[in-house]
């Protein structure tokens, strides 16, 4: 990453829009200013107040798109109340944006084309990928169908010329279909929702959930939606949490910057 | 839709771009006339040679994005050797894309928004739903993943909350798949593709294909993807071919009209 930073055409730059936003997203633009300062990425960090209108919001988004050295946008939620995600998300220069959140670029992985693609559905299929298995005419079940991972994971899926199956809260006999997937990606944000007996053995298996519990012994802990000590013996690969999908997302942002500098 | 017409806020018309183009983009064009004459809307067709080259097409669409009398665009295909038809549909301001071919518009049925959904697409949902069934949780087997019609099906199906599964030419035990089929769409343009066997009793199949063959009796004729004499006494719903989804793509094409010019 560094070398490809060093080696760009222009400076690479990442500008950030802190609206408001809540502790979280202070601590994930705090990381995100160290992770860009650990490969040379120059970090710029845009706040506005919390009581932001929507006008605040989109006068900054299109200045920032109509400025030729701001080459990467990435809009931290929440936004402030009454300011509208996707309205905001849509706003960003599709060049520019590398999140992958303007729906230009969800569309445009339907068709295939070179693009800024969601960093967490592209950080799912990497490493996928990074197995060595061979997508097409695989069984891949998808468990959740968000907008922003489901979604687009399932699309991203079928360009790889897999059978792909989207599933959600509604599918009947879930574990019927998952016990048939030779790529199973968990999207759901339910803890240990799924266990061993829903897993083919030799699978690829994918554990996008985020989730905070608190365990047995009253400690606040991350897990995902896989019951990992049960299928961590039957599934071929198991991706961890914490670990695996997160730091491969930010991994994946930095990657669509440096892309968004190259153009 | 001639009420709608007479009642909008501005004249509806259709612009349609003809370059070089084939007999059957001709064909196309000369019943367009007629279907937008039967319901009032104003049809203008812009030719351009055979010889057009990338530059003359895109000057063009430039032209009609930028001329606020025209509401409604669509591109005519074959396009002249050398011009490819993805960048030209890319430049199609997206809200007079009423093909629903800019990849801002197949985002955007990701996202849930009111927008352009490609009209094959639209038109097979539309007939799936005036059966009456209720999608959220049905299991839905969507046959063929081209980017225009098998993808963006299979997106409006997730976003009805149904279980999607797409498939290709490259899957394994695809009987298997569909006999669990609630909802079953081929568009995979293989003739007698689906038969009897692969359908489970009382679903709604709804056939893309439009294959053209010759007959027993050396004649040519058109026919589905699926084996209609065998499949109609076990389906639910079948739409014909011919029939059923062609002219009710038509029909969604000049709806997406009069809603470009309403908005």
């Amino acid at each position: 990453m560094a070398r490809r930073v060093a080696e760009g055409k222009r400076p690479v730059r990442l500008d950030a829009v802190l609206a408001g936003g809540d502790k979280g997203a202070d601590i994930y633009a705090h990381n995100q200013r160290k992770t860009c300062a650990a490969v040379g990425i120059e970090y710029h960090l845009h706040r506005l107040p919390a009581d932001a209108d929507v006008r605040a919001v989109e006068g900054l988004i299109e200045t920032l798109n109509a400025d030729p050295v701001v080459t990467a946008i990435m809009v931290h939620l929440p936004l402030p109340d009454g300011v509208e995600a996707e309205r905001i998300q849509s706003l960003i220069d599709e060049v520019k944006d590398v999140e992958g959140v303007n729906p230009a670029n969800i569309g445009n992985i339907v068709y295939g084309r070179r693009s800024l693609v969601p960093c967490t559905a592209l950080a799912s299929v990497e490493m996928i990928e990074s197995t060595g298995v061979e997508l097409r005419g695989k069984r891949c079940v998808i468990v959740g169908a968000s907008n922003i991972v489901g979604k687009p994971i399932a699309v991203l899926l079928m360009r790889a010329e897999a059978t792909v199956i989207s599933t959600n809260e509604y599918t009947e006999d879930l574990a019927g279909l998952t016990r048939t997937a030779d790529v199973l990606v968990s999207a759901a944000g339910v803890p240990g929702l799924i266990t061993r007996d829903m897993v083919k053995p030799g699978a690829v298996v994918v554990d996008v959930g985020i989730n905070r519990i608190v365990g047995e012994d009253g400690k606040r802990r991350t897990v995902g939606d896989v019951d990992h000590d049960g299928v961590v013996s039957v599934a071929g690969h198991l991706s961890p949490v914490p670990g695996g999908v997160g730091p491969m997302t930010v991994a994946m942002l930095l990657r669509n910057t440096v892309d968004a500098a190259d153009r």
